[in-house]
């Protein structure tokens, strides 16, 4: 099992191993600079659907029945899957996931929503109470647009501190194994809310609460930045990244030669029409899926801190003048296994 | 740690025990026949807030705080907390437990929240891994009405299926301790869905999700119906209980004696406008701590298997012709410590 040191932080025992992993993108994932590593990219962002709310279902069927393709596993196999997505009442993973018959634990982290469902994961499988456990997430621009924003159709100019939702998924398997990479700690974050009320701001919103978690990582375990090779957070975009940055040196921690952050890794921001950078629970879902893990698995990447980051807006917050909360959830990766003192 | 048994049941082995526990309804509620249980009951539905949604935020806040107040902790003593609620992106948990700064695990099960919070807490604590967890949901009227049905101005008819939203809210501390009652088993649900479309009768849509999960647990375990005092469900209200128990009864198992229903405890629907019964995250919750604990603690009741029942119904999904999906995740227990064997 995973023994707590200090705060948040649990370093596993057994060191949970990444047995498979998929990810799923669309037409602009395709075009940005991730697009070789992805194993699944159709440019038909509505997935043979007639909704873009069931294109993301079937997104989320499509990464689950391949990462169980790759890890040669049957729905049968998997204990329990941890699923959410942006949707209201998460209907991407429910639809999504409604035929598989798989036990399912719904969970709700916004775009931290990867690292929650990986946390949850790594705990129960190291803690020896199931075999196999799938942690599996997905966003579409068009429902996140639609739902928390505006109607596609009303065409709003975007400011510059927006970020483009990715139409993208992504699914792990992890079990007790013998496969590199393994999680070797997780550290669940607290909400952090700095009054944020800019809704085309999420990555100043979720800022804090990214750098509340590895602050505490650090102070748990009293490792150090350059014990990693990557620091990557999920989808801060290049404002919420360097308000990241500051925060963390403003406490003494500097990790800006090691950090990357998957809303800039995935799209490229030259080119592509995304503003600060690419957004959703499939945007980091995806890049790890796509990029570290395959990485990490052949031992071109060693250690990597994963931190999924999750603005935990809600229209109707902001409509009552309410600020928007964050919240991130930290996820060591690495080539070695665990084992509390190593 | 917890064992697996068949294919969706784990079996604790230290037998988590419930530290504490608080309740909390409003007007309707103080009305009602569970009345005397509550902990706090305010009439004020508002809290003192000025839009229903500040309302369901201060009542999470509230029975938080109210449950470490019987436990005797502060929020640092908590290991983590799982909680969820109705509403879209899951405010009333957000901003209720926002200022608390408890490392947070937000889930998604619509009403089954409870239960699926408590399965969580109970793996984790059983295994070692947590020290001190809490599961927490809340419901709010006003805030469900509006948000999945009508405008409350509106004073829409509603049909004799329909359910009365409990504004309830209820949380519970497990640790490894030597309290009773302790968790002796869980087992995780899957998603069933029988096609029903009608918003105005989730006791259908979940009634299926009820009796997989039920008839899940004893095939897993094979133990019988005669061995637990009380088989509650959520929120089946008046016609999915019916529906339940016709559903078991199909499969050889009459639980008829034993079941009863949250939604059909909480309120009298002989004197109260409710029509089919209660519902809501808060319905079962609220129950569970108010009445089923005590009893369990104080000795009254030696087994109950308690399954909060979940429709996934999201608008956007009915509006789309879709089907509403349910789930249910089932909880053992008991007054005396579990162990595999026992």
């Amino acid at each position: 099992m995973s023994i707590k040191q200090g705060k948040q932080t649990f370093l596993t025992e057994r060191g949970p191993s990444v047995r498979a992993f998929a990810s799923l993108g669309s037409k602009k994932e395709a075009q940005g600079p991730m697009a070789s590593c992805f194993d699944i990219l159709n440019p038909d962002s509505t997935f043979g659907q007639d909704s873009w709310e069931k294109a993301e279902s079937r997104m989320v069927t499509i990464v689950a029945q391949k990462a169980l393709e790759k890890a040669a596993l049957s729905p049968a196999d998997i204990d329990c899957v941890f699923a959410g997505d942006l949707l209201n009442q998460c209907m991407g993973s429910t639809f999504g996931l409604r035929d598989m018959g798989i036990p399912l634990l719904g969970i709700y982290g916004a775009c931290s929503t990867m690292s929650e469902g990986l946390l949850l994961a790594s705990l129960l499988v190291d803690a020896g109470t199931v075999r196999h456990a799938m942690a599996l997430t997905s966003s579409h621009f068009c429902t996140a647009e639609r739902q928390y924003r505006f109607p596609l159709e009303y065409g709003s100019v975007r400011p510059p501190s927006s970020q483009w939702t990715a139409t993208a998924a992504g699914a792990v398997i992890l079990e007790d194994g013998t496969q590199p990479p393994y999680v070797r700690a997780v550290t669940i974050g607290t909400i952090q809310d700095k009054g944020v009320t800019d809704q085309n701001n999420m990555g100043a919103a979720m800022a804090p609460a990214a750098a509340s978690t590895l602050a505490q990582f650090f102070s748990d375990t009293g490792r150090t930045p350059e014990e990693f090779d990557i620091i990557a957070t999920g989808d801060l975009g290049l404002v919420g990244s360097r308000l990241f940055l500051e925060l963390l040196l403003a406490q003494g921690i500097d990790i800006k030669s090691r950090h990357n952050d998957c809303g800039l890794m995935i799209y490229d921001r030259t080119k592509q029409d995304v503003h600060s950078g690419g957004s959703g629970c499939g945007c980091s879902a995806s890049v790890l899926c796509s990029f570290f893990l395959p990485a990490l698995r052949e031992g071109k990447m060693k250690n990597l801190l994963f931190m999924a980051t999750g603005a935990l807006h809600s229209l109707t917050a902001v409509q009552q003048k309410e600020s928007i909360p964050g919240i991130a959830h930290l996820i060591w990766l690495s080539g070695k296994k665990g084992g509390a003192d190593v």
